[in-house]
């Protein structure tokens, strides 16, 4: 499932075959469908599933007790990767969802549940910190957006900058705090 | 260049075949490298650059002369469409620059200059209405990264929910003229 997921966010859906996974995975290829009967549309479903688990846990290391520090050095650590990976990493979750989420239904609603996740945890974030749940809410699917659209442009220009420039106007846009404490 | 377009927003670029291209565009086959010497790569850069100016013309088309209520209005076309197309429709850009922006330099700088063109659109709207051009620059990015994290989202989620939200969250977030005028 990490092998297949690296794959994705580097080449796609369709770029990434289930043979050189089974390759890269060094995993017997008769393992493949005894472990993912339903194919390269499981196998995919369970990777974002896995790659779900592991943002969720990455947020959680990155947690210092307020939403704006917590999010800034979430963010610092997706600029380190993606220029260590020469522009090569993205979001496995965003890549699959633009490929096949018009095609294959489990596809989309193992994608729309990982969006869901990591939304739901910077929301908490918010919410800690005393904003209202629906705005929390709003908030969080609106900077979670503007973290997928800048490691677009990012991968596209070849540059951190797009992610700088969120990490600067992140303090301007996150909620408001609705009771004073 | 059209039928290109529209089978990269749908499928991603490797799951698009130049000889599907060439059926669905009803074109002689030869034609192809006639006048794309340089094959898919070529073909696809030059796409995004078609994408690019249909983008602009779209922009130009809801300009209502004030920055607010054009994006309202674009919005409301993109959640339309989205709708229309079952969510099969998405950024061709987007797709591309995530399929193979780490592998081609020719369509990842194809991709990077059609969102600059795209955010550079939206900047001159905010320096319309009277931002400066560093902040107009920073929020053009912003709105425009939120928008493409958006589309990602309604494609996984096969709801425009994402989107409306964005269209509910954008007037907070708009930047603020800086001369009273």
């Amino acid at each position: 499932l990490t092998t297949t997921s690296k794959l994705l966010q580097r080449q796609g859906y369709h770029g990434t075959g289930l043979n050189q996974i089974v390759a890269e995975a060094d995993a017997p290829k008769g393992s493949l469908y005894f472990h993912f009967p339903g194919g390269k549309e499981q196998l995919v479903a369970e990777a974002i599933g896995e790659t779900a688990n592991y943002l969720d846990r990455a947020l959680a290391a990155h947690d210092t007790g307020s939403a704006a520090s917590s999010l800034d050095g979430y963010l610092t650590t997706i600029i380190d990767r993606m220029e260590r990976s020469g522009f090569q990493d993205g979001c496995p979750i965003a890549t699959v969802a633009l490929d096949v989420g018009a095609s294959s239904e489990l596809i989309a609603s193992a994608c729309s549940a990982a969006f869901d996740r990591v939304a739901g945890h910077v929301a908490a974030w918010f919410e800690r910190d005393g904003v209202d749940p629906e705005t929390a809410r709003a908030s969080a699917g609106f900077v979670y957006a503007a973290l997928q659209g800048a490691m677009v442009f990012a991968k596209a220009r070849r540059s951190v900058q797009p992610l700088e420039e969120l990490r600067a106007a992140l303090p301007s846009v996150l909620p408001r705090a609705s009771v004073s404490s």
